[in-house]
């Protein structure tokens, strides 16, 4: 905040000034004129920038040019450097009578340049620097010419505790290396330590933003880092001043932004001038504002490239586990065990946790967004699995019912688009949710979904998606990466499912005289019975009234979404690859009576093609256990087709439990972490 | 929301659709086409509307452009109004082989055109009608190329309760004349009737925003208006569609913007196509959105023309009265009275209230904005007092102690400014605050602050008051109405307190032999000192050393706002007049013990010039009953030398007690509704 000083000149008595460094002094020179002076020259020692009537007066004009006294008025005195000892700097005026060669009076401005600031990574490049603009420090700008510092949230699993139990105290110290995730901002404080030694500096924020974030400062005698601002205190008042000092503190947030919280974080340091005198209060005379954006919490989608698989190993699913393990070695990542949650009523990985990151330039931080059912719980197994260094985080969700719409499963997150000019260089998140609500109707609940969209650089789009028993999107619709493509220069697909591409197979294998051949013909028995299945001929599919009829349903439902994705994500029919899948309508069972409905939603038919696994051009797709035709399977015959042109490798999970088991018992048994956009978040303009 | 379906043409059998208006059809004519086809002509019916490969065909050019037939995938059908009657619309496309010049096979489409839509004030002009793009409506875009329809907050006082106690019932019923000053929403339903009846309308909104607006229905059979969405009901289903409709609803916000809610509503009609088959769910096929934005409260600035005044007519304060009695007069304003409020604690009309208008094309509203230190109550006997059209809503604040800063006498209004190349037509709100948090400090409370931001269109500016006693910034600064200055070409004038012009023009007055003159000389004794005053000459005022110092520490307060109100209103020196005024510092006293303070604060040492009562050029000043030379107030004299030429017309209101009693009994018992900007909110870009 730039700040200015009235000081009266006369040429009586010399006048004395400090002048903090961002500042102006207002001189006055009209008031002290001698009588019948017309004009006045004016110069400053080497750190003085003088000007008058808003024209800078370099060094060579001093005191050559010589203004009107009317002019007087207006003449500003800045600082470029802090003084080195006390009245080390001055300004001389010498005042003149008209026609006169000589002056008439001289008076003289002695003042001491003193420097209060914060410097902070204000480009974004990892380096604290001082900013070109002073006063642009007390905004933050998105965009590519945009500045202001960025502050990343602890994830780290160990401070989970911290967030879930406010009344905690914070650790008041940290250590290296945790350290080097934090953001620096640099006390800065120049000028004459006798000068110094009259002020005291205070830094401070609000109370509300002091909840949001911690500030460390590390102590000369030991290792330690000492919390000088966070919950509950939200001014600190340096010790008294002896001379100059840089000192660096360390900043981290404690939250994502939220729709209570925009994610902006300002604090400024306030130079007091003390009192010399018990009765006169002490003043505040500079304050130097920095204003931090906390990094939002980043999805990725699947058509990102593959770090590291984390599985459910405690599961009899051998084909499952092994064929992901295939993968996760053929497109190089690792591998890592996890534990089933005992905890999680038989939900996996990937129904209720999310990998995500969250960048700054200094760092980029992954970690699991987890939405647990059961919030109370004090422990969350899953953390102890994780790699090193990668964070946890939960976020409270409102709707705990089995085949609820309202966890982190219950989206996705779509490739890099641009729709009408409007570019998303993230993509944007794809939550699925009911299209009108009624007493039935599941939906993504309040906190969950505000959480999203106060991300702000992923702008969620709604999809109709509580048509699906288990309402999530994941059943419908996938990306791939695929190579650039001519044409629209798109690098993915979306793969969306088409009961009316299955009805067309089935019909030409019909034509082509396989009618008899059988879906479901190589599974079990007692498989079948206990998920509610038969095993039926292609004629019989096809002549299945009802099933067809359920499946018209199911087409409306593709067709609405298929029409919200072409005009919010900018795709063209050729984006989209229909993936032949049938569904059925069932009632919800297996779930508390209070739960149950009357509407009846759909389950996929058969294993959904749709929940394949990606990694890059490598494919863990669900065998889908369709009908043999010339001893291999129609349904992956034909995705096959689709894909293999494109470089696409599809492996078939042969595990039918897996895929077709009652709900609550959904499988999403792997999650994937994946590399983080090449584009930075706040090179974008939301 | 643009919807898409496809459907596939084949020779063989007519296809059927029904197109919504706003949707397309996109019409797959490859899949159907006869063997060796390579061209096809397509043409429609009327309303009907072909474009292939993304270019439209108009309608000279139906079934004379041929074209190849891999253009055939992306055929788009829409309709331009609603059809009659079932099938009266249709798409015919002829297929032709190579070098033929009779179409091998035609094949048609029967198209029947519905429509469903929500129609809007969306152009702001006061008129309900049809956006020029459809898609428009699910936005709400500020600045004179915007567009998106204004609600009215209700202010009216008997709706004051309701929103107190959410737990009560909202009035299910309305009736004239209050339903004008609702914004009109109309639902629009045009097809067949045949086929309408397959379909249901359901009006909906999220839970979160039915919770904030309240949408009536007039009844037929009587003048009185349903409430069909509104807190706790945010979805409703008209009852079975026997013909084309065309209803209006009207509604009513009841909560302005606020942190937690940005002040959009946004409302939705769905269509949704009833299930023939009890088996299979309904489904939605088409939505129509439109949001609205809740108008915010605006604030008004003491350099607007006063309309009426409201008085405290219960105390003993004639002069008071009578002046703002004869300012009124000559001001053309009306004169309302008000009895004093014995909850209030003594505190008056404008510590805890200020006049505000909310706005729309159809109707702007003005109401009283109170915050009420005892927020318990039950009744608030200022609605009693407001004239018939004037609204009263109350603001929680957090702090009610005697000298808090937390009430909406801590603001202050600017004119129009314009800072750096950004405009503020409604000028920017000034809010008392501490200059950093210290254990002492007080500033505005966070859910107060939050609200003053929240309405967007005033950005605030945060002032350093807590130097002064009240707290309040309108004992150091006023706005007056000037006519248009060259130079700047500002109509406005700032004055702000000066101790140290009233020290030089005390100085001056000694040297002119005048030191022997008294300040308070014409005040009763008793009067001086009930409020720890004595009468003293100009020079004992000079020699007091503390009151300089206390005044210097003023001086250097003063400075600092100065130069915040510089910088953030965009002010040079010429727009700034330098009032003689001296403070004093006190200790907070007649305030029970726990709010007792250490530190000295300051209180204006003569009836403060700067709590003049503006009325136009009419100005009704606190009497400073200053020094008496040749029979006149000096500080009287120095005001109107200052004003005067500016065509000012001050008058003095005598009332002592009235201005300098004890903390806890602040004067302000008048407070004015003024006229509203003529500039429109919705006109800016916040």
């Amino acid at each position: 905040m730039s700040r200015q000083n009235v000081v009266r000149l006369s040429p009586s008595t010399p006048a004395y000034a400090v002048c903090v460094l961002g500042t102006e002094i207002i001189l006055d020179l009209s008031g002290g004129a001698p009588e019948n002076c017309e004009f006045f020259t004016i110069s400053g020692s080497q750190r003085v920038l003088l000007s008058v009537s808003n024209v800078v007066i370099t060094t060579e004009e001093w005191a050559t040019v010589c203004k009107p006294l009317s002019d007087a008025k207006s003449v500003l005195v800045k600082m470029v450097s802090p003084s080195p000892a006390e009245h080390e700097d001055k300004v001389l005026v010498s005042y003149y009578r008209s026609g006169e060669e000589s002056p008439t009076a001289k008076a003289v401005l002695y003042v001491t340049g003193i420097e209060a600031s914060l410097e902070v990574d204000i480009y974004r490049n990892g380096q604290v620097q001082v900013p070109k603009d002073k006063q642009a420090k007390d905004q933050w700008v998105w965009g590519p010419n945009g500045w202001g510092p960025i502050v990343l949230v602890n994830v780290s699993p160990a401070d989970l505790g911290q967030r879930d139990n406010e009344a905690s105290e914070p650790s008041p110290c940290l250590f290296y290396p945790e350290i080097k995730n934090l953001s620096r901002m640099t006390l800065n404080l120049q000028g004459p330590s006798c000068i110094l030694k009259k002020y005291r500096l205070v830094l401070h924020t609000s109370k509300e933003e002091s909840e949001k974030a911690r500030v460390y400062w590390p102590q000369n005698s030991s290792d330690a880092f000492k919390l000088v601002l966070g919950p509950g205190q939200h001014s600190y008042t340096l010790p008294p001043l002896e001379k100059p000092l840089k000192e660096t503190f360390y900043v981290e947030a404690t939250e994502f932004p939220s729709i209570s919280f925009p994610g902006l974080i300002s604090y400024s340091v306030s130079l007091v001038e003390e009192s010399q005198d018990t009765s006169i209060p002490e003043t505040p005379v500079y304050k130097d504002t920095v204003v931090f954006r906390v990094a939002p919490c980043i999805f990725l989608p699947s058509t990102q490239m593959p770090l590291e698989v984390y599985l459910c190993r405690e599961l009899q699913l051998h084909g499952f586990v092994n064929t992901v393990t295939e993968l996760s070695e053929k497109s190089s990542s690792q591998l890592a065990s996890v534990y089933e949650d005992p905890n999680r009523l038989g939900r996996w990985l990937q129904d209720e946790m999310a990998f995500c990151y969250a960048q700054a330039p200094h760092k980029t931080v992954s970690f699991i967004l987890d939405t647990p059912r059961a919030t109370l719980l004090e422990d969350f197994p899953m953390k102890y699995s994780l790699s090193p260094g990668i964070g946890y985080v939960t976020q409270c969700t409102e709707d705990h019912r089995v085949a609820s719409m309202d966890s982190i499963g219950n989206l996705m997150v779509s490739p890099p688009v641009t729709v009408q000019g409007k570019e998303y260089p993230l993509g944007r998140i794809l939550i699925g949710s009911s299209f009108y609500p009624s007493e039935e109707s599941r939906a993504m609940g309040k906190p969950l979904r505000d959480f999203l969209y106060a991300q702000q650089v992923q702008a969620p789009v709604e999809l109709f998606s509580d048509w699906l028993m288990t309402g999530h999107v994941d059943e419908f619709m996938c990306f791939l990466p695929t190579d650039k493509r001519s044409g629209n220069g798109k690098d993915f697909l979306l793969l969306l499912a088409s009961p009316s591409s299955c009805y067309t197979l089935f019909e030409e294998k019909q034509k082509e005289g396989y009618g008899d051949a059988m879906l479901f013909g190589d599974v079990r028995g007692d498989q079948l019975l206990s998920n509610g299945r038969e095993s039926r001929s292609i004629s019989k599919l096809l002549a299945d009234e009802d099933l067809r009829k359920q499946n018209d349903y199911v087409e409306k439902c593709l067709r609405l979404n298929r029409t919200i994705l072409k005009s919010e994500l900018g795709l063209a029919e050729e984006d989209i690859l229909d993936v032949p899948q049938l569904f059925c309508l069932e009632k919800l069972t297996n779930v508390p009576s209070e739960q149950q409905s009357e509407k009846p939603l759909a389950r996929p038919y058969f294993p959904d093609l749709l929940q394949m696994i990606v990694m890059g051009k490598n494919l863990g797709v669900p065998k889908p256990f369709g009908p043999q035709i010339k001893g291999t399977c129609c349904l992956e015959t034909e995705l096959c087709r689709l894909l293999d042109p494109l470089g696409f490798k599809c492996t078939f999970i042969g595990d039918f439990d897996c895929y077709l088991t009652a709900v609550g018992d959904f499988c999403a048994c792997a999650n994937i972490r994946r590399v983080p956009f090449a584009f930075k978040w706040w090179n974008m303009k939301p």
